[in-house]
Formats: structure tokens, C-alpha cells, sequence
């Protein structure tokens, strides 16, 4: 039986995956050069692909890295001198600020309230803070932070630089790029592809505060430092040997899915969220926040107030694989990945399964 | 027509690279949970089987990364409070030295003499120095350090760490682990896979190096952290969602190397190396040492002292792809790999095709 992937990432890849890793053997992409001709025209076709898919301003640079942990250590070196704010709303966003400590900044945190919810607007953020680090959908509790939310915070504070963590959230939810100046994602969740490529956006404003760090001498990394990984970009090049499979198959990728339409991968996120979250309330499965506007839509993460391991195993003897909850909530939480990979027969069939 | 690709990575393929690709789609590797107990299976393989191929000490730990330009920044930040020393033998010790100072060590340099050759153990090397860091195969200028000389300068200072550039060099010689603290190399090269994984191997040593240095409050680094990816490979995982296709190619073809026979590897690659330069030498192609002792058998960068890129154009008609030479030598060199993926008979291919 052919499994379907519900897991929050690494996930289900997405159907055309197979057919280009054939092409990618056939057209001998594992042992190109990453210094040909060729190899520049695809990392082009790649980042211009992207950019198109998800609408970002030709003012922000595009960067390839390995993954969002390096993403979130980049994030913080190359903006950060001492203060860093992070509204914590799960393991990930932890995670941001325990790098930000362990960098040597002095990062600040806020937990907010995941059951009840929270104005991010009314959030009382230290005025000396440098970069606001938000996550905006949570892996690990299934709270997500709408994009209206964090616009209106980049209003508020036009001086701080909003890093976003928009891991699992591209490109099934709208990122305003106007309102982060570091988003940055890997493509083993919404992309539906294998796991060892992360991409980081980010803003003339980000860039400035780099460059400024640099010249103050403060140590903004070596070869993934933002003016030595823009220095490649701009010949369409990474400092290093990249995963150039993984560039390969997320420019294909991205060309299928803007073919596919946009409009319609984020129609269809909400429209199979809410199918799976109803499933969730028929079987007295709990969302951890009560208030529907801070349940993300792209990982739904549900206390099932029972076994979860039985549940899962039970799903799984039907072929739908679904993750467990995250570290102390293993034993009670399911975690359902809700990504463009995820048809909406293939939800309905899962929907059908959990009966 | 079917390339050979000897170019010094990405390279050519090793043969059951596209089998196991494959049997990866098939078996869904790609959408495999970085968490799980088969990922925990999959890591644990590779490791040790990378342990038993390149008898890598029990002592020693065996870490994955992106990139070599990240082993190098890794190494400096986990060993180096202050001080590094650096013997240039091309562009990518050079990129070490610069990482270095990027990273806001002290870092020393001498250039070797790479026409005439130098004695490693004669060099005046500071007294302060906390770290030498060597460019074992330098892929740029086709310069080798023996591992002999490796060997005897760690004996000299046995209170400084070693961190070793072996990019290049491995599985295809012999690698003294009890001399290098620190030994990194890429799958790219000598291993003929895809490029997006590295790894480190770290001694006691450095282990304990870095621990030091973060108790004193020197920044070591976030995920990457000796700490954490010792935390982590403990239990046979990553701190980051890792590129699991490159691991699980990777633990593949250790394996079938193990099988083929390293001694076997290793005493081709000498064989293979000799026919190489004589047949460069009957062209007029001349390396750039003088002396044999320190011509790299892996990466072999010959002056062709005509036009390099009519010779290489001539080569690739035949289905034979070479490398250019790096950067200001791009027009009269070219640069050959070496490694276990070219048969003995693609090699006399390749010998016939540059009559």
C-alpha cells in the first residue's frame, strides 16, 4: 500500500517530484558544476520562479541555505548587535531565542497566551530592541500568527527589522514581504520536497543594518554573512557547493505550482483546514487555542484527549501517516500537515480513515 | 552520448548512485521523518559505516553539516579564541584564513612555496597559536600535504588542534584521524554523490576545546555547536531537519566501498594518479610542483600552457567533461579528479581522448 504523508515535514512530496528526480539522473544535474553556465541559469530560473510564485519584491534578495535552524542563527548575527524581542509560541520560536542567547545576544521574551489568545499589537516591546523575531506558525503547537497581525506590528515599529520564521507556512498562506525583512522557509514543508535546502528573504533594511554591523565590528559570520551570500547571489551563485538537486526540483516545483495558481493553493489550504479542524471537532479532538483566528491552517495540531499512539498506528494501518505531538505532547497531541502535496481527496480519504 | 564527468566536484557519479536513487523514491526516503526511529536507523548506519570505511577512531565523534565553507567557520568558532595559523597552498586555504578573520579571530598565514615545496616542520609556527588549520588537497592548485608531514606536525605540537581540509582527499588516502583534531570533508568530491552534505570529524581534543570556549563566554555558534551536534549524533540525529537523501547515499555507498575494498581504493588512486601525470607529462601539461611529494593524486592541476579551453572543448566532443582552473588560471589550466567513481578504463579513456 502506498503511504500518504500527513507529517508536518518532512511531508508528502509533491506528485511531480519523482518524475523530475528521473530527469534530474538523465540530465546529469548531481554532478554539475556549480560554477557552469548551466548552473547559473538554473539557480536563476529558480530564485526568478520563486519570486514570481510568491510575489516578492524585487527590492529583497533571495538567499539559499541548508535549513531554518541556520536561517534563525543568520537572521540574529546579521541584525542583531545586542537585542532581540521574541513572543514565544511554541518549541520554534524557543528555538529562535535560545540562539539568539546562545550568539551572545540578549534576547527578550514574551510567552504568549496559546489557549486564549493575544493582541501583538498591545505586546510591550522593550523600545531598545533591534529585530523582532516572530514565528508565524508554530510546528510544534499548531498556533499560527495571521500576516494582518505582523503587518501591523511592521507599522508600529517601521525602525525595528521583523525577522519571520515562515517555515510551514509557504506558499499556502500570504506572506507580506513589506512587513518582514527576514522571512525565510525550507522546502521540505509546503514544497513538498526532500529535506537539505532553506531559503531566507530579505529587506534593503536588513541588509543596511548588516553592512552596518560589519563595518562596527561586529562578527556577522563568514561565507553566509548577508554581503557574502548577496555578493553570489547577485551573479545568481552561493559561496559554497549548494544542494543543487534541491535548487533543481523547488524551480520546478515553483513553475508547477504557479501554473496551478496561487490563488488557488491558498483557496484550497483553507478550504481542506477547514474539513480536517471539523473532522477534529466530530471526534472531540481539541485545537489548542480557543480562538480560531491564531489555528493555523497549515499544520493542525489537536489534543485528542485519548491514545494518540493508537491513533496514529491505527492511521497508519490504512496508510496515512500523521506526527506525532511535539516532545512532553507525544503522547497526546496528532499533528496533520495541511500542505499543496495534500490533495483534497487524499484529506477526505484521511477524514474518512480518523472515522 | 553519456558524459564522464572528471571534474573535481560535483563529480562523476559513484556507479550505484542512480539504483539507490531509486530505491530512495520508492522506499520514501524523501518524506521520511527526521525524528523517527527508521531516520535514528538510517543516521546510525551511515555513521558507522563511515567509521569502519575510513577507521575512523571510537573515539572520535562524526558530525553532518551543509558544506565545507561551514566546516571551516564551524571549526574556527568551536577551537579558536583568539589565534589560527594558516599555510596557504591555494584559494581555499586562503578561504579558511579569510573565514577567520570574518569571524574576528587573529588568524596568521604563510605562504608555502607550492613551486618548490617546504618542509611543514621547519615553518615558524606562533607559539600562541591555538589552532593550525590545513588544506590537506588543495583543489585549486592540485597542491597535496602528505599525511606524513600532517602527522609529525601534530607530534610537534601536540597542545594545538589540527583542523584538516580533506575535501578532497577522502576515501581516496589514508587519513591520520589521531593527528587531525578536526578532519572535514564534502560528499561531492571523493564519494561521488550529490553536493548539500558535509562531515566533520572531531577528536577529544577539540571536543573539549570548545566546551572551554564556551564556558568563558566566547561564541561558539547556535545549532552547530560542537555541543549540540554532539548532543544530537549521540543519539544518531541532527540538531536541523538534515538532508536525509545525502545521508542515506551516503551510508549506501560506504557501504559498497567498504565491500570494493579501501586498500583497493587506495592503491588505485595511485595508479590511476601515475597515468594521469605521465600522460600530462607527454602533452607538456606541467603540474605546478616541482616536487612529486607534494602533487595532490586527487585533484590534478596541470599548466597545459596553451589554450586550456580549446583543450577542455576537444575533451568534452569525446564525452570527457574537466574542470577549468580556478579563477586567474582559468585559462591555462585544467584540472582532473581523481576518484574512486573513474574506472581505471574511463581514466585510459580519458588518456586516449587527450592524444
Amino acid at each position: 500500500m502506498k503511504k500518504i504523508y500527513f507529517t508536518v515535514g518532512p511531508s508528502q512530496l509533491y506528485p511531480t517530484v519523482p518524475t523530475y528526480t528521473r530527469h534530474a539522473l538523465k540530465d546529469d544535474i548531481f554532478s554539475l558544476s556549480h560554477r557552469s553556465e548551466q548552473a547559473v541559469q538554473l539557480i536563476s530560473e529558480t530564485t526568478e520562479r520563486l519570486r514570481v510564485l510568491l510575489t516578492i519584491p524585487k527590492t529583497h534578495q533571495i538567499f539559499f541555505t541548508a535549513s531554518s535552524l541556520e536561517n534563525m542563527e543568520r537572521s540574529l548575527q546579521n541584525t542583531v548587535e545586542r537585542y532581540s524581542f521574541h513572543p514565544i509560541i511554541g518549541e520554534f520560536s524557543k528555538k529562535f531565542f535560545d540562539a539568539a542567547g546562545m550568539l551572545g545576544k540578549k534576547p527578550y521574551k514574551i510567552d504568549l497566551d496559546i489557549t486564549n489568545g493575544w493582541k501583538l499589537h498591545e505586546l510591550n516591546i522593550p523600545k531598545r530592541t533591534e529585530t523582532i523575531c516572530i514565528t508565524q506558525n508554530e510546528t510544534s503547537t499548531g498556533i499560527g500568527i495571521p500576516m494582518q497581525e505582523i503587518s501591523q506590528l511592521k507599522k508600529q515599529h517601521p525602525d525595528k527589522i521583523l525577522a519571520v520564521d515562515v517555515v510551514s507556512s509557504l506558499p499556502c498562506v500570504p506572506v507580506d514581504f513589506h512587513a518582514c525583512d527576514i522571512a525565510f522557509f525550507s522546502v521540505q514543508k509546503g514544497f513538498g520536497l526532500p529535506a537539505g535546502l532553506a531559503v531566507m528573504v530579505v529587506s534593503p533594511q536588513a541588509m543596511e543594518k548588516s553592512v552596518y554591523l560589519a563595518k562596527k565590528g561586529v562578527v556577522i559570520g563568514s561565507y553566509h554573512s548577508f554581503p557574502t551570500l548577496a555578493k553570489a547571489a547577485e551573479k545568481y551563485q552561493t559561496p559554497e557547493t549548494p544542494n543543487m538537486f534541491g535548487l533543481y526540483l523547488l524551480g520546478k516545483v515553483a513553475a508547477d505550482m504557479h501554473r496551478y495558481g496561487r490563488e488557488r493553493i491558498l483557496s484550497e489550504t483553507e478550504h481542506k483546514a477547514q474539513l480536517l479542524y471539523e473532522a477534529c471537532h466530530k471526534h472531540g479532538f481539541a485545537p489548542l487555542s480557543h480562538n480560531t483566528q491564531h489555528r493555523s491552517i497549515t499544520t493542525i495540531v489537536v489534543d485528542t484527549k485519548s491514545d494518540a499512539a493508537a491513533i496514529r498506528k491505527r492511521l497508519a494501518a490504512q496508510g496515512m501517516i500523521v506526527s506525532a505531538g511535539y516532545a512532553h505532547r507525544k503522547n497526546s497531541d496528532i499533528r496533520i500537515a495541511n500542505f499543496p502535496s495534500h490533495s483534497i481527496s487524499s484529506v477526505k480519504k484521511l477524514i474518512r480513515a480518523l472515522s
